[in-house]
């Protein structure tokens, strides 16, 4: 870390203090503010090993006190929080015991042949940060937020990424006429019509489309869909929590192309 | 709904409204307090279809009056509650409306060779909910949660479940050895060892093991498996959310037996 000597906060009225509250709190400031809030020394460390360096290194004062030199690695300016104000800027039902923030990365543009994750008006940031990290891990490098979906780089979505969101092509806002620009075919599940998931073929590279929770895909992006599966549910009818639907159907274009 | 008049809550410090308040909030006050909160229309309206009877049906004071009487088939002692007051009730980031207090159901006893999920150590009230829904989905009709698993008929896990708990045999506190009972092979996923789960051949009925989000499934639980696969990841060294891996391997089975 810089050899300046760490800032310390003890009141709650401090101006770094308020507007770091917002960008932990808001999951809108990061737009606003143009830089993202990074909680917890696990997501931090990802962060680090990812070759990304923090504007601020934030501390709970006596987590600095015991760990502080375990961060010797990051740049930025070093913030100390008395303990008991850490928890009043943190959102999270586990407070951190520290953060990064970092610039929020550029808006990539879209690449049309990658395999693909659309986010079609999901709300809950812990299935879209769930979603981060399978597109990951079953090599769909590209994910496009369709407009009124939750923000992708709100603390929250960042939490349940567990870093995912560094390897990803993260594209957000988007209007339903730029998919436009996507090549490849794009698939969705559905209750009624296509063949099986675990007897389809599946094309590849492609584009996964995955719905809001309640309603699952639109009227637009199902319009847009050239291919529907269906998930064997032999226990009936309960649905499926979207994080794991989209789970099996990653999984499944994974394997196929894996074989 | 029974004809007796509606009891109405303005005080805070009404003694029913605290009771249900810590039953709403402490994760554990059912155990304590005999009887389970369901909060949501949604949820309420799955307990009704399933035919379960509340002891309350709990409303916000606004919504009992434009909607009350869509709520006519519950049985149960109506209580409403002034609109503020709710909100401090409900511990869900969204609170709902409504809200029906149902008696916890008893305890079953472990059925020897149902195909079964093992819960171990898992944490999170949205990767436990999500995983029975995967469940009940996927012909899993019997869930064990091991000693130091998420609490699972919490108002959190409830919500997460959508209902799946209505249709499942849900075992939980269970010691390791309880397991002797079972005469299901257990299966469990490993980053190194075993077939890949697409490529593997599966026992049906099985009872598959899900470990805690940070350490895994336990050594005792690793230690009785007969069985080990690895999930595919092309994508590298990402890990999997929990309730996704579990939705892949439970779909796995699901597929395996269906064909």
């Amino acid at each position: 870390m810089t050899d300046t000597a760490p800032q310390h906060i003890h009141s709650r009225d401090n101006a770094l203090l308020k507007d770091l509250r917002r960008l932990a709190q808001d999951s809108h400031a990061y737009r606003k503010q143009g830089r993202i809030w990074l909680e917890g020394d696990h997501l931090c460390r990802a962060a680090l090993q990812r070759g990304l360096q923090p504007s601020h290194a934030v501390f709970q004062a006596s987590y600095f006190g015991t760990a502080g030199h375990q961060w010797a690695d990051a740049a930025g300016k070093v913030v100390t929080i008395e303990d008991g104000l850490f928890a009043t800027v943190s959102a999270l039902e586990s407070p951190g015991r520290m953060a990064f923030v970092l610039p929020l990365p550029p808006q990539p543009a879209l690449q049309p042949d990658a395999p693909t994750v659309i986010l079609d008006g999901l709300q809950d940031a812990g299935n879209v940060g769930a979603i981060l990290r399978s597109a990951g891990a079953f090599g769909f490098p590209q994910v496009l937020a369709m407009k009124g979906t939750a923000a992708l780089w709100s603390p929250k979505v960042l939490r349940a990424g567990m870093g995912a969101h560094f390897g990803l092509r993260l594209v957000e806002g988007l209007e339903p006429q730029r998919l436009d620009g996507l090549q490849v075919p794009l698939l969705a599940t559905s209750s009624h019509q296509g063949d099986y998931l675990h007897r389809a073929a599946l094309p590849w590279p492609c584009a996964w489309v995955l719905g809001h929770e309640g309603q699952g895909v639109g009227a637009v992006l199902s319009a847009r869909a050239t291919q529907f599966v269906r998930i064997v549910q032999p226990g009936g009818e309960e649905s499926l929590n979207v994080a794991a639907a989209a789970a099996i159907c990653l999984h499944a274009s994974a394997a196929a192309h894996a074989r």
